[in-house]
């Protein structure tokens, strides 16, 4: 029997695909769960369990942290990417390596065909199809639930008939959990009206919790400890996500333009994510160039834009990483914060490469670095380029 | 004698002006203070009584909120300006335009001079010259208190020499208060590393206030009413100012390039800029499409740079707003919100133009408005590109 | 019968597809020909007879060189399009008026279909279709040559079969003629190493010609006379070309990223277009501000972009061009050009709003516009940034 | 006696400062001369000679070629970088490494003063002082030609009191030549109105040359040879140079906005980088994406902005190099260019990574790449985004 690689997430849809390819298609299904931050250990195995239940020939989970930080997070971190000003990319960044894993599992073990659950009316099938089509030319892709668009109740029919007998309820919201933020969908997220009650995010505010100031280390842009206990930036960012959702921060909805041509709106919760690209980003106020501030939000809101798109393997992409990675190497220093109910706060920070407290000059006070008459001769030079215009142009403007 | 035109404010720097203008340079004297939104009627006739005491030959007060509106707040809320992503240009906005009524009411009075306080270590000395020397080349410009660099004590010593005998007492945060905001600078903000406290914030939370939900009406751009109660922009915003204080609300630090090369750090509270302009974005990206967000953005940024950095009068900036007016056509609607203590959340948004709830598609459900071999076929050709380019580098990449 | 509006050129694919129509698909076959500069009248006349023996039930020629100047071929001046620095966009551009027009004959008199005879293979394709389905959604699209992909005798003989008996000989290359240029396919264009010979441009150099000079007239922008001999900008650039073509100017080949994701390159000439843009854009270098300059450059490239991708609907497009429009109220003035073989020169220009010869300053001249001592404090101030930067990293750069 | 370094070039105003800063500043005054490419041998020995004559303490001949090349023109090829779409940079680039090599050396020897002879109306006093100031704000920076503003015959004058007698006739043009090119000044760049005569460019039009058909080739971005004849960029740009210059190639004029706020106008001559250029520039449109050539001409834009403009120090300067160089893995070819009288042709490429010659697809020929309904597929997704924009906005378009 001919193999097919499926993309298994232990719900309803990939399980339907689990028996469908092997009654219908007669493939022998080995399936795959790639974990970018959205499993415990338990979880995994309870998924591992079903799928060989299901009949999966062959299932392996692989927990992808360090590469997802280490391809993805890490420049949206440099970056300061949020989306539309507003969305940390949590969960759609994921799906690029996921499938990448996805696809280098099916090469390796020489798959003919590779499968997954996307429907045909969201982005993920792009990203998901591009990158196989990209990579793995040669593995044709398999998309039931695309082709068939059945209906749940359709899908649990087929699973009894084949002596599947899972209860399948439907959860309220769709929640996909990640290294860098839990997205949230549901009913409200079909209006343009309405918010997510507070019931549909996953952390809840703790009863009584009080402020509390951290310290966040970055090195090179990077953030490396909190409280100057140092660790790898995914331990850390766990770890402050860990104290952070006790307070109910970083919940957004994020409104943006699909690959698809449509308007797409979805819930999401990043405490950590937020928190961190916040802290970044004054730090970086402080320690760069004014021009490298300008262009780095340039690519950066660029290479969140393509990396969304399913374009993450467009060669500008590398080329942007390594203008960003090339830019941190004075983005080092402690941001300081306060964490409060539903939001924080940043305090300041303090660098070695502080900008803003040289010895040349202060801003607004009184220094020695240079007279009037040079501030003066300054700002006739500066004013040039307006006056001639404005002297040549007053009838018409 | 000859004419001058002092910029005055009521302060120590500028009351001193008054004297040492007249005593030192044997001229006289004409005050004017231009209100952008920081005075009240009171204020107004003391700082009046205050000139002609100090011997001003003829003082005028101009409220100009409506002018200040129309050249420079709408098409920052168009642009959804915020500078560095944080400064809504409370204040820096302002300073252009009291610079234009000043030489404008010098050139109508026929000055010879025109003078201000600025000192020679900050932005506004070079609004201010910028302005003044673009508009009118043939006044001269005269700034004691840049050219003498006094201490206060030195300038109080002067003005009690000369029979003038207030209090001066230095107020611990510098405080600048206008239509769009207050800034707030004091001696946390002379560090990197210190927040202000909670009281040197002008509006304090009211004690047990509750959430409150608001509706905000915008029409073409512009926010013209709050739960139906339509009204002028200038006094909406003045409404939304009013009630979302008690909140709060609108609190950060900016740090950012100075026109002199280093950086600064001041506070500050814009409550109703801060939720209009963030009200405004989230319809705007119902309403318009990606590549008008997206050039917006780049247009809007700039245009805030320039007006903070003094080149209002630059052509380019009409050409801006130009582009920015004409991209208002759709963005009319609603916008729903909730005040909640020290913040607030936009909870959706009701337009006719709104292009999420069209009727030909949405997002991530199944629809008829193409087939699963339309997706495919859509898919393919999209990714020709990323595939051509990894088909002949995969090699070096 | 139903209507179907045939967008017909004359040549083989479109004739066959009236024959197809009415044959195959049982449909009123309407023609129709957008002339956009590439026809002469009896050019006009012969495809009108043709169209008639074909079988067409009603043929009009419509000539919109005026509406194609204004709503496009103005922005690609003011805007100094080249498509890659190289190609002004040539035909590409006419498609998307064509288009227009032919849907809105389509709708007015009531057809149900729409048929034209792009292939699946190239741009064309995408601009009509994504034109037609927007603005009549509820026509039809048919595509004969795309779905059938027929050789040219596979369409010859089916001609035949049905009593067409013209001779259908292949020219050796592709020849698109129009207001703004002509472009030119050929075997040599599907290589990436070989230039089109000199044959195979439709003009060619005038023996024993003379340098000749020529002062351009433009006005806010537009190029209204030459030598002073003002008519309107279409009549003017038709004269230009008449005159340049004779020195064989404005040839060369465009490679760039097709809609399709792939690489293509078309030659080329346009010689009109060509000194068009060049004495524009020297023009603009005197009379713009350097901001001006950036962001016209900015949003133009992106305009011709979006233009040559077949999104002219996009909304952004509109902005787009008020922005352009505005910032050409000082583009006023003469522009002196000498017309050689094979190449021209732009020798300088003249205009009231010169920014050059302002009396303020003359670059590299001693002028009595500053004094040594405010040139230092200017570079004093301009050079901070770079200081303070380099005094905190000068270990790490 | 003080050491002061004296940016010396042998022309009069250096040869009065050496002068003048021996006898009126009593100084021992050290000369450089650095030479980036456009003096011979036979001239460097003149010009030390000359020093040496006129007092100098102790003088110095540097050449910098590679350091220039590795350090600025790679990257001006890499960006295809002319300013204002016409001027290779050709001369202000290479101040900025004069300016460095002359402070390097002022530090090495301990010099308390460093001289340039910029007068204060250009941009070159900016470029040396900015490098100056912040590489070396200890050391003093003296200017007797911007400070004094002498006549050319109080400058010669002078010298004869002195005791030199040389004969000091003013060329009627000023040139300046360099690797990248030469610039030319004279009574007609003053105006904006006329073009250099030809007999002030430096080289002249071999009389009866023919065509000549050459390859270039290419490796990583940078030019490695001719005909296949490979060597070191440096050489290989001097070598075409050589051969390009016999047909008069590569002439224009810049006009541009200078650091100073008005406009400057300037004739250059610079064959072999206008060819080199443009040939880079075509051999990128057949091997790189949309995105990697639409992100390069941004910031290759600003490099060479902000190199003009004497900010070569801000550290964006770095990050941008990082991005450019790492673009241009695949920029590896053969390109095909024909010299002609007065102008040259790219006929064309050939490179391993030609993305055009791919084997998936051919532009605008039928292929088995996709079917007539995969693009159809595209199209209608494709065009989704515009097709709900006007569906909801088509009243007010």
């Amino acid at each position: 029997m001919e193999k097919v690689i499926l993309a298994y997430s232990g719900g309803l849809d990939t399980s339907f695909c689990v028996k469908y390819l092997i009654n219908e298609k007669r493939l022998a299904v080995h399936t795959i769960l790639v974990n970018t931050g959205g499993f415990e250990e338990d979880e995994l195995k309870n998924i591992e369990e079903r799928a060989y239940e299901l009949g999966s020939t062959k299932h392996v989970n692989r927990t992808i942290l360090n590469e997802f930080y280490n391809k993805a997070v890490k420049y949206l971190i440099f970056g300061n990417v949020l989306k539309n000003n507003t969305y940390p990319l949590s969960v759609s960044a994921e799906r690029i390596f996921q499938a990448i894993e996805v696809i280098t599992y099916a090469k390796a073990i020489g798959a003919k065909y590779i499968a997954h659950g996307s429907t045909g009316a969201g982005n993920d099938q792009i990203r998901f199809d591009v990158i196989f089509q990209t990579l793995a030319p040669e593995i044709e892709i398999i998309t039931p639930i695309r082709d068939l668009k059945l209906s749940r109740q359709a899908e649990v029919d087929y699973l009894e008939k084949h002596g599947v007998h899972y209860s399948w309820e439907k959860a309220q919201y769709s929640v996909n959990k990640g290294l860098w933020g839990t997205s949230v969908g549901g009913k409200e997220t079909l209006t343009s009206s309405q918010p997510l009650p507070e019931s549909a995010y996953p952390s809840q505010l703790k009863d009584g919790i009080k402020e509390k100031k951290l310290s966040l280390n970055f090195e090179k842009g990077e953030l490396v400890g909190i409280d100057d206990a140092l660790d790898s930036p995914v331990e850390t960012i766990k770890q402050l996500e860990k104290i952070a959702s006790s307070y109910a921060i970083g919940r957004d909805i994020h409104v943006g333009d699909t690959i698809i041509g449509i308007k797409g709106r979805v819930g999401f919760e990043a405490a950590a994510a937020m928190i961190t690209i916040k802290a970044h980003h004054t730090l970086e106020k402080h320690v760069l160039s004014k021009w490298q501030q300008y262009w780095k939000e340039q690519l950066a809101n660029w290479y969140g834009m393509l990396l969304h798109e399913g374009n993450y393997l467009d060669p500008v992409m590398r080329n942007i990483e390594t203008f960003l990675e090339d830019s941190q190497k004075s983005v080092t220093g402690e941001v300081f914060i306060t964490l409060k109910p539903y939001h924080f706060t940043i305090d300041g920070i303090d660098s070695k490469f502080d900008m803003m407290t040289s010895d040349i000059a202060t801003y607004g006070e009184e220094n020695d670095a240079w007279t009037a008459d040079e501030a003066k001769g300054f700002i006739k030079i500066y004013g040039n380029a307006n006056k001639i215009h404005h002297h040549l142009n007053s009838e018409i403007v």
